[in-house]
């Protein structure tokens, strides 16, 4: 949960509400409820936004407010390929001494854990707090933590079911360059499961021998990528959270729901579009993702 | 109808058989014939090669063969991404005064035309010569002609029904970045259909207000990209014409078949693969990428 200041082809956005935890949350609160949030402010994060938070059925009991500093900044310039940014300014602030809190409110159904791209030592933190081991842990990461704590990443990974990381990532942490091959490396390192981020070329899902495809929805204009990868593993968690079913068959919908909800986040800039949308909204996107890839098979 | 030499990260050929109009005929011919071939090659083109195409039904009476000349050559070289390459030598020969002659007998049935990627005046001069408006005329280009011919590149687009370019072309021809605006613009040109070609990941069908996305194979390895785009022309020009159905919904599974066959075209160095493959092969690739897709809707 932290600041953004973005700048896109199509416009500027002043200090705006951003950070994994928020998207996910965000995005997952349409499927189900209560969520759990872990997570770090300032004194400077709006109330307005903890409230609203709080109204979707987001609990924060695991996030710590620490009064008199100010919350972790992030400020970034996209081009036209939105596949890559630029970093113009990162202020660790509050996440610079994080040591997440699980609540013991937390444990009891807590059979779903997302942990959003941070340190591997906080994720694996939270991991160790956890008495009852979840149904299903998905974790994102991202190239720096590959490059700065490859170790600390690597023994996370062990304790993990599902990995999400964009395609560069995953040919970095496997040092293959065929996906398929990368998706085998990195299933040897601990996750049953491998979601490979393509930005506008889509996702792929590996499992053991099985692999499966989901489209982007092309649209006419990707305004802002911030947050579509947490919005989409928001998505994602949320549908197998809400349906409790961890099959390769319900993780192919999941994908595809990710995939939707993070097709709405590109239309505005940071959080305002996951804001504004309705069920009726996501099932109408779903159904567009049905039409999309949905083909005669009759063909001989 | 050519020879290239092609080096990848997996290995190096000599001179070999290629060309786009060699990779439309023998993918093609898989589902259609007889296949009408407009060529020109030198007398250093194998015999062998002639007869092979006869074999599988393609006819040659429009293919000119130049015994004191030489065979358009290429020599090319492929990095891990194969999305892009670099050309170590380009070799004109009987290509440099190509005058493309469409034989009567090819007059009666040629419903369905497709245009090789070459100068625009030559794809032009064929158009030009058909006696009767084809049902369907399917193109490929390439950013060559846009930075050296456009005009008649426009010229040929105001009589084309379905253009295939990459998704760069798509941008550089129409001078947007999103493909969704690309697509609206290269309609407004004269193609009722867009197809943009991505490689890995996958094609996008654009038509009216409606769009189609098929994703690619994963490979565990892409040996040889070399022919892969006119394999997927000849699948996809194949199928409609074996169907004579060119609505969209028919648009669709051919670009599916487009994609199946080029799956195999990369399997191996230049056309090997596709000398090899059987129609049970086709159908087994076909129903791989069914389940490639293939995703639970009701997700209520």
């Amino acid at each position: 949960m932290a600041f953004d200041a973005i700048e896109t082809p199509f416009g500027k956005s002043d200090r705006i509400i951003g950070g994994a935890a928020t998207y996910i949350a965000l995005s997952a609160s349409n499927f189900v409820k209560p969520i759990k949030q872990i997570s770090v402010v300032g004194g400077d994060f709006p109330q307005e936004e903890l409230d609203h938070l709080t109204s979707l059925g987001v609990e924060l009991e695991g996030v710590q407010i620490k009064k008199d500093e100010k919350s972790f900044f992030w400020a970034g310039r996209y081009h036209m390929d939105m596949n890559e940014r630029d970093t113009l300014d990162t202020q660790l602030n509050v996440l610079a001494n994080f040591t997440p809190v699980v609540p013991d409110s937390y444990q009891e159904d807590a059979e779903f854990v997302m942990l959003g791209n941070l340190v591997p030592a906080v994720q694996m933190s939270v991991l160790n707090q956890m008495k009852k081991k979840p149904k299903l842990v998905v974790m994102d990461t991202m190239n720096f933590w590959m490059e700065t704590a490859l170790a600390d990443l690597e023994e996370v990974l062990k304790k993990v079911d599902v990995l999400l990381v964009n395609d560069s990532e995953a040919r970095q942490l496997s040092g293959q360059y065929s996906l398929v091959k990368a998706a085998k490396t990195i299933m040897s390192m601990g996750p049953k499961y491998l979601v490979v981020k393509k930005g506008e070329h889509g996702a792929l899902l590996f499992h053991e021998d099985k692999v499966f495809v989901a489209p982007a929805l092309p649209l006419e204009e990707v305004f802002d990528p911030t947050g579509a990868g947490d919005t989409f593993a928001g998505g994602f968690i949320g549908h197998l959270a809400k349906t409790k079913d961890i099959s390769f068959n319900n993780m192919k919908t999941a994908i595809i729901v990710g995939s939707a909800m993070a097709s709405f986040c590109v239309e505005k800039f940071g959080t305002t579009r996951m804001k504004e949308i309705s069920q009726a909204d996501i099932q109408g996107r779903i159904q567009q993702f049905v039409d999309l890839v949905n083909f005669d098979i009759n063909i001989i």
